[in-house]
């Protein structure tokens, strides 16, 4: 490789003594495949290695551990790639150096001035001066935070940020920033659609793959601290020795990334595993088993983080099954990890059809009396919504109802309800939707993040989980923009204060590396695209109208099965009247689990937000919207307006080709034109079904469906991933 | 990009006015994952660069089409990373071109006196001087041919030969060298130990994975020329439209690269897909659903290769459902197909418990007398033994049996019975073993290869398959030395006088670029792997003693099943006095099947090779063989020697270490430890059950298995990949 790539002429080394005529050189042979996410350290543009590499001479370790030789690995291979440089381990400060250095040793360096953040995993990046040498501190309390900080410094490189000045200090605002796989034991993977589960059961614990040690890479350099490997709907085997062993390797692998590995557990566990006649919580023999099984985990898993339960809920087993309650389940399994520092994350995702009641109420009906029972290494875990990763839903109402209790909250970044892994849905819209959601429960600003990070009411412990959209497709997610829900997540779980925009533009630049107004438009389509997809999906508040059991597709016409509230005309109440489901004091007054402030504004028509209208109110077809509008136009009108959304996508995208990895741009372009015609099989379906009940005639100017109504509710398939 | 970067000194480039200090350069940032399979085009090192880089100027096309789009593209991705160079398409030949040029268009370019390879595959690759330039003249019948040869060009730089003064004549002596997936629609894969289907069902025909390219590209550049994309334990929803629109997008995909897809075709998908009552061949409506079934694929797909059938076979449905034969279903199907130029792959893989007779005996008992039933777009398709893909088998008695039947040989190269994806097992030993092994059948020469390739018989039709072992893990075949096995199969399809030995020195070099010396003794511990494998799991003639169902690990203790010849102890008829499956003329006589040179080998114990001893004959423990031990000593030695040899592989590996990629070395180095541990399992299960027969002590010396008998007996597992 002695050439010179743009000088495009004849090169003399004399030391090597070749010459070379070069036309035009592409050192990726490969398409770019996706495999490297965000990490992606090709080489910078020439200016950037020049500085860069005159800024940048040594890396310092002040503390070697394994945590810091991972953060140098890291380092080395951003250094190596990015301004192809091999940076060699310094013996001391030095001009250049870039120093990691715990706080409890910054006196030993007599480095003093600097603020190092409050919370463990904090960090400072920082370019001081010491003894007349400027190097870059890396600094925090723990080796985690010197490794979060190394990444910091590293996404400078990535964003081409100056680093003559570096004053980078962070420090997160939830304590437990979780995945949760829904990963079975035979790598299939519920509501994954990204592949099979990474998780090689089979060739654990002796075969690490690398592919365990990329996760835990890329999920360090978004903050994210836990993994809860298996599905909540629980398989007991888990817990048995020999897969307890192959935990024990992916979390000895996953260890120096800060990574800390939770488990589901099957509720009923003491009896299919443990040979006992019961799974009673205040049994004495169940109590017994369960201290001994955390027991034997802690054992092989020193830093195990503890359990994820799903229970009493959609079929699984829990106290209920024995007359006890959800907080007796939990506080019995707390108290075999409390020794050792573990915590229970107990589901409130608990609905039964035997209680003649809104579904959107349950969760609240159950868990709200319990506030103040839980042991404080409990947290419940809330989703976003009341009814299930809709689209679009109004914040759950458990946020903020138990001043007690910690909650965590519970975000889907696989797209089961949004398009699977052929839409383009940037969720951090989403998500930012319902951590800035205001409660009102302690007055004006009592967000749902503050809920979640522990502020609002000083909960111990803080926590928030999102269901992964991690396969092992090569580029990790299926749909290459799907990666960018995967880093928000990360970025939100950390600080929950970024905005989806600067998520979406910094995740752009490292991932496409392209020119500024490419990566405007690249950001600008990931904003818009939520929204889209609930126009064509489940405008004006509209929710749970997916195909039957593997959710693909529209199927408002869902009805006559074994819960009514497994069906969709349960939740959209359309006739020829009307549509929407009546939460009012006229209807299931589920608004009434709200502090009063919210549920006035949602009930009072006048304010409610046309976004959650139907989710709240059953309306006349003819009732007239702010728009002038009455509601069945409108309705139509965003369906269709969703549709054309896509297209529009597709001509933003397509004017992208050239200064998008040629690979990427066709499989975006291809994925692109599934979105739209499923948009479009959305729109004319629901349209179609709702014009069924409403008997009017489409607003003027609007194209008629391709097929009658007949032939979409006929439509099968076989064979949709995410069993 | 404007760097020198072997120099290590500063460098001044005028143009761009740029200065580097470069300490170390390493343009892989990322470890090498597998994904490229043996199509590394890493740089080569400077010399090489240097001279290839003066004799490739431009390439030339005569005539365009989407295979030689494919051709060039692939010419130029080799150039761009093995030397750099971005090679330009030139307008006419010069000297440096690297031409593709048809037969029929030679003479326009005043090419004479050179030879063309008859088959309509073959090509040459031959330096030639036109008017006074040296070109690289790439010639063949066919556009798949021109491809060929350009992977063939490539192949000489990857192996860093002289291309001054090429010369290579090459064609295939099997016409169709085709993959059998056994992919299931769900995506889970029979015997499939690399993850999951490659096929993303859901998301065709919309979205072409750059998954299947890159297939496409692995497989012509081996030379394999069809794919049978679905599994043999056939679904009849493939036949369905919207199936079809899928594989017609995959088809659409391999076409440029001169891969034909084939179905699997469930033999009763007149009954479930056609709605009709009966799927009698004999029946006219049959008839004619059958027919427009294939006339509806030629439409979709107008070089659809054909059917590949699993006809009453292992509860699969067929004709003698309806009692007709195999022929008369084959021949339906066949007359389907003839209009368009497609074939059945009829399979030979039948035996049914009710029939008392050995398994071994009953294909050829159910085929034989159906030679000269067949049309003649039939090929029976025989496995390479008689049983069913063991670790070693004697060949198929159906090879030569049939002189007026096209007979086609089917490998598998998933190691169902060799260790799955976690066993270093390099096949082509095994695939020489059986192509060489002489039927006798024509006299002294008639070797399976020839019956294969149908210069035997002059057969229209040849026709080879290979079960594959690839999956969507990012290597494509779990184990990185499995690749060789893929790579190995599509060599010897191509050409099976190769010797593996060959095969394996080309794969090592192209997969891993080490030194001669580290390239040689990763050429020894492949050559040696499958008879180590064989010493540690069925040595002697052994077989069929593996584990129930998911046939992982050792179980000779198999007994009592639905049928007696899905266990173990049919197989090895061990018991206090001896061992082994006599099948000589005082046992099954299975023998009688074989041609009498053949038989009287193997029947006679003088000749009979011992590795097929206990395949052929049932002996006293105290039989003594050649090397003086008796047998029951000599059996327990050889599952020692197997464990010896594994451990043997790993210390060759461990010595390798710094010659091979990092993570390369380390993922070899885990399974090879996972291989040792199953060695020692596969050895002391079978040795302390055999010994539970034999009631013999262990050969002096040997140490005593580290469990009894009946710990191996109750191992358990759960959620082993492969269904």
């Amino acid at each position: 490789m002695a050439i010179c790539c743009f000088c495009l002429t004849e090169i003399n080394c004399m030391k090597y003594r070749f010459t070379l005529l070069l036309v035009l050189i592409s050192f990726t042979v490969m398409a770019d495949n996706g495999y490297r996410l965000w990490l992606k350290y090709d080489l910078l543009k020439t200016s950037l290695v020049n500085t860069y590499s005159k800024q940048i001479k040594s890396i310092y370790v002040a503390s070697p551990s394994s945590t810091t030789a991972v953060a140098q690995h890291e380092l080395n291979l951003a250094f190596n790639g990015l301004i192809n440089l091999k940076v060699l381990q310094g013996s001391k400060l030095a001009a250049g150096s870039i120093a990691l250095i715990k706080s409890s040793d910054l006196k030993k360096y007599k480095i003093n001035n600097v603020e190092i953040p409050a919370q463990p995993d904090g960090f400072l990046v920082k370019t001081i001066n010491v003894e007349g040498k400027n190097i870059v501190l890396i600094s925090s309390k723990t080796d985690v935070g010197l490794l979060y900080g190394s990444f910091a410094f590293i996404k400078q490189l990535q964003l081409q940020k100056d680093i003559s000045k570096l004053h980078i200090k962070e420090e997160p605002k939830i304590r437990n920033r979780i995945l949760n796989h829904w990963d079975n034991l035979d790598r299939t993977v519920e509501r994954g659609y990204a592949g099979f589960s990474i998780w090689n059961w089979q060739t654990l614990p002796g075969y690490i793959d690398q592919r365990y040690i990329d996760y835990a890479r890329a999920n360090a350099s978004i903050g994210i601290n836990g993994t809860v490997v298996n599905n909540v709907n629980s398989n007991a085997l888990i817990l048995t020795k020999d897969w307890l062993l192959k935990v024990k390797a992916l979390a000895d692998a996953f260890r120096p990334y800060g990574i800390k590995v939770y488990l589901t557990a099957r509720f009923s566990s003491p009896i299919e595993i443990g040979g006992l006649k019961t799974a009673d919580p205040l049994d004495a023999q169940v109590i017994n088993w369960w201290k001994q099984k955390s027991e034997e985990i802690y054992q092989l898993i020193p830093d195990f983080g503890g359990y994820l339960i799903k229970a009493n809920s959609e079929g699984q087993p829990g106290p209920q099954n024995y007359g006890r309650n959800h907080a007796d389940g939990a506080n019995m399994l707390a108290k075999t990890l409390a020794p050792h520092g573990g915590i229970v994350m107990w589901r409130a995702f608990v609905y039964d059809n035997k209680v003649p009641d809104d579904r959107a109420k349950q969760a609240y009906n159950e868990f709200k009396p319990l506030d103040g029972t839980f042991d404080s290494n409990v947290i419940v875990q809330v989703k976003n919504g009341a009814i299930d990763f809709q689209p679009r839903e109004p914040f759950h109402p458990l946020f903020g109802a138990m001043p007690k209790t910690s909650t965590m909250l519970e975000f889907q970044i696989t797209q089961e309800y949004l398009g699977m892994s052929t839409h383009l849905v940037y969720l951090a819209t989403l998500f930012k939707e319902t951590l800035s959601a205001d409660t009102y429960v302690k007055g004006k600003g009592s967000t749902v993040a503050k809920v979640v990070d522990g502020s609002l009411y000083q909960n111990e412990n803080s926590a928030i989980a999102g269901v992964a959209n991690i396969g092992n497709d090569v580029n990790w997610c299926g749909h290459p923009f799907a990666q960018a829900n995967w880093y928000a997540f990360g970025s939100l779980a950390w600080n929950h204060e970024l905005t989806a925009d600067e998520i979406a533009r910094d995740w752009a630049k490292m991932t496409f590396r392209s020119n500024e107004e490419t990566l405007q438009k690249i950001t600008e389509l990931m904003m818009g695209s939520r929204e889209t997809t609930v126009n064509y999906m489940t405008p004006l508040g509209l929710h749970h109208i997916m195909g039957w059991d593997h959710h693909y597709g529209p199927g408002p016409w869902i009805k006559n099965k074994p819960r009514a509230d497994w069906t969709s005309v349960y939740y959209h109440q359309a006739d020829k009247n009307g549509i929407g489901f009546d939460r009012t004091k006229t209807g299931s007054n589920a608004l009434a689990q709200y502090d009063p402030a919210v549920a006035e504004t949602f009930s009072d028509l006048n304010t409610c937000p046309e976004k959650y209208l139907l989710w709240f109110h059953h309306l006349p077809w003819d009732y007239k919207l702010k728009s002038g509008d009455n509601l069945w136009d409108a309705m139509v009108k965003k369906y269709y307006q969703g549709a054309s959304e896509v297209k529009q996508m597709q001509l933003t995208w397509n004017g992208l080709q050239g200064n998008i990895d040629a690979t990427t741009f066709v499989q975006v372009k291809q994925l692109l034109a599934i979105q739209y015609d499923e948009a479009i099989w959305w729109r004319n379906a629901c349209v179609l079904y709702f014009q069924s009940m409403s008997e009017r005639p489409l607003p003027a100017g609007l194209p008629k469906p391709a097929h009658d109504l007949n032939y979409y509710e006929n439509l099968t398939f076989k064979f949709v991933p995410g069993i």
